[in-house]
């Protein structure tokens, strides 16, 4: 059983390691509500772990502290697992898959700890730490199934009613449920009115099916943009939790995930992982009653890959009108590349790429492609050039 | 002249229309400095204007109020002087060239200005923000030549000084110089030992090219990805306060505004625009004497469009080996694309984009071209990559 003393002196022993993060009103996101986020993204680490862990590191023994801790990750806990020992004294060592990426590599060292890469998948990582633990004395430090940290999660949960007055429902992301429950443990504890939902991603819904059926179970595969989330199972302790003090979990698709991205790039100059940002998405999407309510959207993390994130961005764009792909079929003869750019500029569109193939499907022998990828303003500019190319005899396909 | 006393008024005035700003330690983006931000990205319309905006409109007579403000710009300064105005109760008129991208004008119109569209360019919607003054008898609300408005950014200055002992430089991103001569000013007049630097992006550098040349001169073009300080011309007003109060001007060239930008993404999961990261350019690459020293980059704002965010990020990737295009030319058989893929996949490549066509320079009849851009993850995959295609024959052109 957690207990609400030790969130207490998790938030003592936790101040000088982890970084404030004050809640941020948010305008323009989710108009139907009163929406303020709680940027952990902006935590040192860039996600909340550190604070799981570094709770779990103040409460060792000495002899465990002597030992040191092990643990297996290859994202955000694994940093969090190492910043928090290097910054209490304590020796960490890191399972990872050797096919994670170099970068999160590259953090996990930065931070101070020793990285063992393992041949093969999360679970090979998973087997080898274990093992560490047996044969030298660590302590596995676990990314959400112990109570202390999820105790040192729930820090989360003490700072945001120590912020806000008058909140009717606070949103947090679900993976492995330790974030969520520590935050909803101790805000039931002490405003039982307040409102905790949890958010997770339709392609990983493993803590939903559980409450829903009212027993832990166990995802075949998970895939989601938001990889911090994409856990297979909930823990023993986390299910209890949140079978307990949630209110409600809900699901967002991988587009509201990419909207919900977008949207805290452009209105908050804010940068959020998948995970980070399902909370967002919930009340973007109206996934909940929150109509005219005081509502606080927890982004866990902001750890996000920049490849993904341009995909996510490009996507966002094609949704929004602001790029566009047109295939034309032409007949192959001189100057009808120069009549589509001209038709394209003269609408306003900016062309970035094009492709110009010959086509055997065609009913002309001189039939071919072309394919042009722009940016646009709006759908009514992509409106506009397409109706414009059409008036001039050209065959969109 | 600007007076003290103005700041500090201004800083009482601001309190109920502006959001704070706290400073935050920003690692491993410039390690020879002890590196802060001071983020007026996340400033209330995204960037620092609305502080000179709403002081200005707070220095108005109870006549001035009645009539109304007019502004001219497509950028930072209309949603400044919206929001400024808006929050005063007093009538804002916006002009804009009619080509300024519909988001601006949402956003302006958003904050609760009236947009007038006027056919043309920037030139054109100055003459007519001029025409309306007279006419109609507003105030007109210069961008930074206006010593209301430089008092109302040297706010930024006191905040800075306020929050932050021991401090040994600022670097401020110059436009037409409002910013700087705010905070260079009122810096000088409290703790003259802080140095204050000036950071101009290549394309731009009208405020260097003055203070280097000792008298005000205009450029013909400006030409940056920073378009927030692409000003072709300085103040009289910012001239003067600059050349009093700053140390050194410096200039960053646009792929290292774009590895500013990228570096406060991954390290910080922070927006800047291209005229906020300038600051943060010029420590980053070692523009200043620097070394070992405590040191502010003012960001200055955040309101980068997306599709510009994007092209960043490709650069970014390209530049450290995290996407990569390949052209390889090849005689037409069967089974050589199959080939390819196998090699990439092998040393770890993933394949996003491919194009395939027929060659009419190469030696061989059947030759073609395959164009493969991929996602890696670092240089030395690209060079394995290219190593293994190379080994199987193939021929990278």
């Amino acid at each position: 059983m957690i207990r609400l003393e030790e969130v207490f002196r998790a938030q003592t022993v936790l101040r000088p390691i982890i970084r404030k993060t004050s809640v941020v009103r948010a305008y323009g996101i989710a108009p139907h509500c009163e929406l303020y986020l709680k940027p952990e993204n902006l935590q040192i680490t860039g996600s909340f772990k550190v604070r799981g862990a570094g709770y779990k590191m103040a409460m060792l023994t000495e002899e465990e502290k002597k030992r040191g801790v092990v643990a297996c990750s290859a994202g955000n806990h694994a940093q969090g697992v190492a910043l928090a020992a290097s910054k209490s004294g304590i020796r960490s060592v890191i399972c990872l898959p050797d096919s994670a990426p170099i970068s999160k590599v590259e953090a996990t060292r930065g931070f101070g700890a020793e990285v063992v890469l393992v041949p093969g998948v999360y679970d090979d990582a998973y087997r080898k730490a274990l093992e560490l633990k047996d044969s030298e004395g660590f302590t596995f430090v676990h990314p959400f199934d112990d109570e202390s940290v999820i105790a040192g999660q729930g820090t989360i949960g003490l700072e945001i009613l120590n912020e806000m007055d008058d909140i009717d429902a606070i949103l947090v992301p679900v993976g492995g449920g330790g974030l969520i429950s520590g935050v909803a443990f101790t805000v039931k504890q002490i405003r039982p009115q307040v409102k905790v939902y949890g958010v997770q991603a339709v392609g990983a819904p493993s803590m939903y099916n559980s409450v829903r059926d009212g027993k832990i179970e166990t995802l075949n595969t998970v895939s989601t943009i938001a990889d911090g989330i994409a856990v297979k199972q909930p823990g023993v302790h986390t299910f209890d939790a949140v079978s307990r003090y949630v209110d409600d979990i809900v699901l967002v698709n991988e587009d509201e995930i990419s909207g919900a991205i977008l949207s805290l790039i452009e209105k908050q100059k804010m940068i959020a992982e998948g995970a980070g940002a399902v909370s967002v998405a919930a009340a973007m999407f109206e996934k909940l009653p929150l109509e005219g309510k005081k509502v606080i959207s927890l982004i866990s993390g902001g750890n996000i890959d920049v490849t993904i994130l341009n995909r996510v961005i490009e996507r966002g764009l094609m949704k929004t009108g602001r790029c566009c792909t047109l295939k034309l079929e032409l007949i192959d003869k001189p100057g009808q590349l120069k009549d589509v750019s001209r038709i394209i500029a003269d609408c306003g569109g900016n062309v970035t790429e094009v492709h110009h193939e010959h086509a055997f499907s065609t009913e002309s022998v001189n039939g071919c492609y072309l394919r042009i990828k722009m940016e646009t303003v709006n759908y009514e500019q992509v409106t506009a050039i397409r109706e414009a190319l059409k008036a001039e005899g050209f065959k969109i396909v």
